[in-house]
């Protein structure tokens, strides 16, 4: 009984940790993804921030501009997204996951902002890291359609 | 002698691991967009394209487009930079490189272009791979001021 209980046990630790390796970075991408989605078109940043790694390296690209750390990234958000109206509806699409290695990956897409007046839209270029608490961005390279 | 020999030829590998080991991929990685620079500035887009992986997961990214290739890159960049006055004179600045894996690096910075009739300017956000003939970059995301 013990033997078999060590067996039992053994096989348990395996498939977990195989289960584990198997588990599919694009697919967890794409709910970090889907969350921000959601989280942005329920008025909540800090939600879409969800998605970013809080850390001060955690770097937004667009324009001529580079916006460094968690923190000043979502001041810029808030700063530039103030109301329901300005956050208006967005949408990703397009999203191509590729690993570049065990703990990074690159996500590229198009976002579409829905608004009242206007109806931005653009590329971004997404980091991943794989951090404990999951996948989460660690650089941004946004860009919108001229 | 035997033994001293080997231990000679053992010092040699050894020395010769560990210098390739340490050779920096950050200055590798600022060479090869020093290159682009001076392949640029006389002209020389394809010395410039030299920097980009020669594949066909190759991609850039500006405003709201994808190009994938690295012929359609080159395309591109022959067709938006016609004449040296459309190339004008490049300028790469504040490159910051960090290393992802042992085989891909991000490197961020600004890019200026010095023309007669105006002075584009913005950031790149680059992802280079490790490759046999050395690092090269595989997706680019450049966006403009405003």
């Amino acid at each position: 009984m013990g033997h078999r209980r060590l067996i039992v046990c053994l096989i348990i630790v395996v498939v977990t940790a195989f289960t584990a390796d198997a588990a599919d970075p694009a697919a967890e991408i794409r709910q970090v993804l889907e969350a921000q989605q959601h989280a942005w078109n329920r008025g909540d940043i800090d939600g879409f921030m969800e998605g970013y790694a809080r850390a001060r390296s955690t770097t937004f690209v667009s324009e001529d501009s580079v916006t460094r750390g968690w923190d000043t990234v979502r001041a810029r958000y808030r700063n530039k997204y103030s109301s329901a109206a300005k956050m208006g509806r967005l949408t990703f699409s397009e999203v191509q996951v590729t690993r570049l290695s065990n703990e990074t990956a690159l996500a590229v897409g198009r976002w579409h902002l829905q608004r009242a007046d206007d109806q931005p839209r653009g590329r971004f270029t997404l980091i991943f890291r794989r951090l404990p608490q999951g996948w989460r961005i660690v650089h941004d390279h946004t860009s919108a359609a001229n």
